[in-house]
């Protein structure tokens, strides 16, 4: 009998997982089911998933939920009860594990970290993982086999397999991208009184380019993790204050504080690892 | 006679414009000054500049001033009193402005939108400004022959001249600029909370790239520019308390919300000069 994956939600994310699976053999049929029918044309017509599902309920080696944050834990709960294994993308892990009581041990949750803003099924490309961390954060409930095959398949398709908890991900993460989303999102509105942008060069390029993420996807991810992220907001409010004051005051307090902030910077830089991309 | 051109102050900026200057055959030698020796030292060997200079006083052609916001009103002024030509690079124009009384005619404000986080003259090259826009501020006091000479400078450079006022491009770039490198700065601290940045990913790289920036060029933007970016950090302050209230909350107004930033990034990106690089 054929391996066989089904993948739930046909986007950038779960496409390109479909595409790298496909491309390292872990499967020999992958089957899609988008919400959206154009999505899941376009899927099917450039060859990221092989044939559409009607249901989740089929003979399938291994589910994919590639959806936004909000719906994953629903769509878990239905797949795990006829797959012998569920792994979701979703890039807040906690508010899904607590949503699943009790937890199926067949379900691993996942985040690749990989991506950009680009969106849907053309976005998708096999090689999106090469390189990138992929972190899994199981429970004690989770099955150890079902953990290894996860972590199994994305080693095959490149990625960087890191295991920790779903509190010490989502607290990480809150810091490292929700609050960066968050603020990108708060100063485009900022940002739109300059009125004409003539002249905006490279740095204020890179540094909005996460505010043309996906509305939906952020949305969710942002409100399953809006604790975490408003604490952060907080501490980031302190320091915006404290820094316009060292603005206006000058002198060498100022330039300390910028020489901390790229000093940060380049250690963050130097001991990231799986970013290069 | 050789023309020539004195440059004071070395680094990425004043380098690649002397570099692009004699590439493109507007100056026969170019002299160089820097209080830092290793700068000049380096300028020196790199072919940046032909030889040092030990003085303002001498028979220039133009004075290129390209050293931090804050010396530049004092460096104008001593150069003005013997070359013809006098133009600056500084980010921030009207306190430069503010502080020569009288304005020497023969000054022209210059602000070309090129860069990166890279410094000194090792990082200078020819093509910096090709493609880049180059805002000059000339005043009612301003020579208009000295503004078409410079202006033929950097058009020769490849830059695209633009003439605005000093405080409209001040209060432009108090938001397209000088916001983001203060937020980034702010961010950096917060960030370092994180401890551990495995899995940090391209959004992060992007979103705090200008934190490397240098701290006393900076220093100098933030503290010369200070009312306005602080008028700007508390409308930030206030979106950013908003876009929290609305993650906690979910729903149909934070997506909203998060579709309105991705709009105005397109529609700047959209209609932006002069930054494809």
């Amino acid at each position: 009998m054929s391996r066989s994956l089904l993948l739930v939600g046909t986007g950038l994310i779960g496409g390109s997982f479909a595409l790298a699976a496909k491309s390292h053999g872990l499967f020999e049929r992958v089957f899609g089911m988008d919400r959206n029918p154009q999505a899941l044309a376009a899927a099917l017509e450039l060859g990221v998933i092989d044939a559409a599902a009607e249901s989740m309920a089929g003979d399938y080696d291994a589910v994919c939920i590639a959806i936004p944050v909000g719906g994953i834990a629903a769509s878990v709960r239905k797949a795990a009860q006829s797959a012998p294994l569920v792994f979701d993308v979703g890039s807040v892990k906690s508010p899904i594990i607590a949503a699943l009581k009790p937890l199926p041990g067949n379900f691993v949750p996942c985040h690749p970290i990989a991506g950009s803003e680009q969106q849907g099924p053309a976005a998708a490309r096999a090689e999106l993982f090469a390189g990138h961390t992929v972190v899994l954060t199981p429970t004690p409930a989770t099955d150890p086999a079902a953990v290894a095959t996860a972590r199994g398949y994305w080693e095959a398709v490149g990625g960087r397999v890191v295991v920790e908890t779903a509190a010490d991900h989502d607290e990480r993460f809150a810091l490292l991208s929700h609050l960066p989303h968050l603020v990108a999102f708060a100063f485009m509105d900022v940002a739109a009184r300059a009125g004409s942008p003539g002249g905006a060069g490279a740095g204020f390029r890179d540094f909005t380019r996460i505010a043309a993420a996906d509305a939906e996807v952020w949305a969710d991810i942002l409100h399953a993790n809006a604790p975490r992220v408003r604490r952060h907001v907080d501490e980031l409010i302190d320091n915006l204050r404290a820094f316009a004051v060292a603005a206006e005051r000058g002198g060498p307090v100022l330039r300390e504080r910028i020489e901390a902030a790229a000093r940060i910077k380049h250690a963050l830089d130097g001991s990231r690892g799986g970013t290069s991309h």
